[in-house]
């Protein structure tokens, strides 16, 4: 299978961690479905409450946070308001530095995903807006671990 | 009590109709609490799942809609993300062509109420954007009489 | 006239602050129009850059900062991506920790008024979340002073 | 030069159209940077512009619409609420029904770029939610050919 059907034929026992969110009346556009960039918000949403409830991230005060500097995302089918939307994360990668989630929506009572992204973020401390030599902070590595999924195929 | 005070003491059960919406990543803005405005979309998205699912809207397609004329809020205290609000709904007034539509925020494991507003919408048909002489769809207010309530206390 | 008439009436003369925004595809909900929660963002919008940009406020760092605490809002007529609008703003009211912000939304080239609106924000200490018994900073309130319209008739 | 490399030294000037976009307070996340979705949003926006005023894309009657399929993003620098941002845009591929939009964020005032990403839309007809087997309007694909800029270097 191309990556491209990996990904398509997802399903929610593909990744470890998964939280419901209501879609709101604003996330729909103008042709009826939810906007491509809402997906986004609910991808960050996913990751960031991963973050601060297993892995420590107090947005406001830690020493490191998590900029974003790569996204990318495959649009498989629509989703509209007022469905009830199902995000899933896994991570893919660690490195020194980085991590890569893979993220994936689905529709609450629907099989099939609608999409599925991935974020790469750069842990740098707040001080400097770099990257700490060190790498990232060990409770945030031990808590990204947990829902680490190696992958033969890269995508 | 003053009307301030009415609103400030509601609770769950003032209200026939409550959803629950996961916060986002991006409802915080940079003081670490949820945006003023964020109040306002989340009020109009559990209006219109009301709207949707128990007064026959169909947003695309329905030869009336409600447009909002006049909206205010009162905020109490402050939520953040990753909280889980809690969105409820009730009717204060039914005109002609007009509802009064009265919405509080809680937050999910909290007792007191975080905000409390009012929407005015009007019923205008789709062709016009105008109010029609006989006035609102006669399903929508069927269904906007489920959730009225009668208030000897104006706002 | 009436405050609401009087309101309705606003030109951008009546107002000595105004910016223009672009609107954004997402501003338009499933009726073409922009969604009655975006004037708050933009109404935020114009607040804040005045604050930065004529008040001294750093909003990670000032001591104080504002809390909106109430906000309403009069829509007379709508606007659509991708129009420009022009953001209006004027002070009605300054306290000793509270201030009543006007904003009225203009579409470019379009002389009648879109929507007019208040927010009263109160600028409480960063530390505490409470206002300060000397009341808002000096600066602040110098710069609210430049833009504040004494006027007859309250709202 | 690496693509990466080719991206990041990205000027304006390798760009037909460019917007200008006021930033909005709520754009700024809880890390005083405008949130990586914001840029999704901005890069939407133009593109939605440049159909609407040089495609003949009637958003809410048009016989075809372009529907998101792919986006990514790489984020070179952060930019931050009250700048204006400078979005540029430019066409790299135009297939049977689909367009491959490169668009970049730009501060105003500043020379280096903060963004480069790529969105991959499909036009389809708004009846059956399918790309039409002769391809997309002959009006949009005129528009699109006038920002179409070959590369050598594909992404």
């Amino acid at each position: 299978m191309s990556d491209y059907k990996v990904l398509k034929s997802r399903t929610r026992s593909d990744y470890p961690y998964v939280l419901e969110y209501r879609t709101r009346w604003s996330d729909n556009d103008m042709y009826q479905h939810m906007n491509n960039s809402i997906y986004n918000f609910l991808y960050d949403s996913v990751i960031n409450t991963y973050l601060i409830e297993h892995c420590g991230l107090k947005p406001a005060a830690s020493a490191q946070y998590g900029m974003v500097v790569h996204s990318h995302n495959d649009y498989f089918d629509s989703v509209s308001f007022p469905a009830c939307a199902e995000l899933a994360l896994r991570v893919n990668h660690i490195g020194n530095s980085s991590v890569t989630y893979e993220i994936a929506l689905f529709e609450k009572g629907i099989e099939s995903v609608k999409s599925v992204g991935e974020f790469i973020q750069v842990f740098v401390d707040r001080e400097t807006g770099r990257p700490n030599i060190k790498g990232m902070d060990s409770v945030v590595r031990k808590g990204l671990e947990r829902i680490y999924i190696k992958t033969s195929s890269r995508l």
